[in-house]
């Protein structure tokens, strides 16, 4: 059964609930529990454990589901938002009735997993060159198949890593899930850059890279094409944000040499990040335009790095904002400092 | 030094940076150790571990600091917010230029902590009745006094349970954090009462209250003043929310006949939670009015328990809306199930 996306009254939030998955309290001690090699759905040989492959890359011979990949996407065994519906519903939000307590849609979309690496014991920091290319590939290659699909109007994209970071199977990989509805956050980033767009001709994000350029305390690497830097309101400790110097509003229109280029950034910063800490669970956030509009002149997508050392508890969760116990000044200096000394430009 | 209230200029959202606190990457490790018992600041015979009382109840001869308390209320030793500013700094958010990228004000409030019981080992869910009778009294007891001070328009109470709760330390407690504006949550929440309002003349949660006995699937249990269920749009799996049945915005204007049941409530459904999940991370919110305005004709204050049995991940980070694994017409059967049979109405 396809999950439900409900209609929070109070809010206008939006969440999707999988019934199909409905889990007792008993359940939750082996939701939690972690996948060990060798029965892991993700290593060469477990090909079948997996829905049938939409992607492989690397492979020499043409022979789907087989061993021989570099980076495989695969249908997430239990999605939480998938096609597979009933279309005579109708799925337009913006049809509901306003004052309906009770409202909701089928939880129409995509949900995929790319996995990485064959390799059970990799990790995002520790990725070759052209390993990171193929991921990075993958990711654009699945953007570019899904935009044509006007039932999604956008593809999120992210990566959990540790448990903290809500990874449920350790083996690396990204995941990505279309949906049927601008997500909240997107939105309001869209809002807050056109408005900013109108009453100074400028784009945010444009600005606020000249503006790390010249405050040049939180910046923490810079390539050809990338900025990296702690922002200045960063939610989480240590919280890093990747943005392309060139204007572009959306992931799926990166050029070659700026893939690499984000190859090598994500290798270096998330490298850096597994040497200086003990561990870390972290999540990498993509943010792009959504689907359902033209924002090539004002949004600008980016790459957010959110490291999970401190807990979302009461404060965070009741109010909407955050409390970050390091300035992002003094964590970009940690993280320049970590950084191998051959590495730095 | 107290901390910085910074606005990220992509979304709006204010994120207060802890300065004072800064943390290396290798300080993380300390952070989130847990206080044994015997050096516990909460505990009898560490009053002095604290900074000055500035609520007791329960203590027989007056003689603050010393034991004998059965309630305590002290200020935090590391607060986020705080009134020790210097004043010569405007400190009103809406004065602010709406296009410098970086705008902060001083994180203008109060940060205090409520102990729950003088006994380490305590729970929230195994409180006596006059025990949650006294801590929900010292809670609106703040909430009145705090309420008479105009640098401050919103008092957020919490509690956080567990590690996966963010509690930093294991001695029970709640914690009081007066903000100098009105957070975002509680904002999107008063607007979308007012517009409800509005267009049917009622009041959204009297609806829901209504709506809720209606259809009977998600309620876990009904007293005279409160009604408890999983809202329909539950984010978080077996998310509680415990409702006040009389129409009332703010929580300080609680009745004795509504706190005395409210006690009942609560130690009916923590103890519940603490029964059926295997020691479950959890936090309480409050969500009532702010104090910028009256809001009494349509908000509704009420209180949500979300159990922290699935994590926030690069998902829900990335969009601001959630995938909840347990529907909660799944998790109110569970819940009522669990119930003790003696304390079922």
């Amino acid at each position: 059964m396809i999950s439900e996306l409900r209609r929070d009254p109070t809010s206008g939030a939006w969440v999707a609930i999988a019934s199909a998955r409905s889990t007792r309290p008993s359940d939750f001690r082996i939701i939690h529990g972690e996948q060990k090699k060798g029965t892991c759905p993700f290593c060469y040989g477990s090909e079948h454990m997996t829905p049938p492959e939409i992607l492989a890359l690397g492979r020499e011979v043409e022979a789907p589901n087989a061993e021989g990949w570099q980076v495989r996407v695969v249908p997430n065994k239990f999605p939480a938002f998938s096609l597979d519906y009933d279309d005579s519903i109708d799925v337009d939000p913006d049809a509901l009735e306003q004052d309906r307590l009770y409202v909701s849609i089928p939880a129409v979309g995509i949900h995929e997993v790319v996995v990485e690496a064959p390799e059970h014991d990799s990790t995002f920091g520790t990725h070759s060159q052209s390993r990171m290319e193929d991921i990075l590939t993958a990711i654009v290659m699945r953007f570019r198949a899904l935009r044509q699909d006007n039932r999604v109007k956008y593809l999120q994209a992210f990566k959990n890593w540790g448990r903290a970071g809500g990874a449920s199977l350790s083996h690396t990989h990204c995941q990505l899930i279309a949906v049927p509805i601008v997500p909240e956050i997107i939105q309001t980033e869209v809002d807050h850059a056109g408005q900013y767009k109108d009453r100074t001709g400028r784009c945010l994000y444009c600005d606020i890279n000249e503006g790390e350029i010249e405050a040049r305390e939180r910046i923490i690497q810079e390539s050809d094409h990338f900025l990296t830097f702690c922002p200045y309101a960063s939610k989480f400790p240590y919280e890093t944000w990747i943005v392309p110097k060139q204007h572009k509003a959306s992931f799926e229109d990166i050029s070659k040499d700026e893939l690499s280029d984000l190859a090598r950034t994500l290798r270096l910063i998330v490298g850096t990040f597994e040497l200086a800490f003990d561990d870390v669970p972290y999540n990498i956030v993509w943010h792009t335009a959504p689907w359902n509009g033209d924002f090539s002149a004002y949004y600008h997508w980016h790459l957010e790095l959110l490291p999970r050392l401190a807990t979302i508890a009461g404060f965070e969760l009741g109010t909407g904002y955050y409390i970050n116990p390091t300035a992002p000044e003094v964590a970009a200096d940690a993280l320049r400092e970590s950084i191998p000394e051959e590495s730095k430009n």
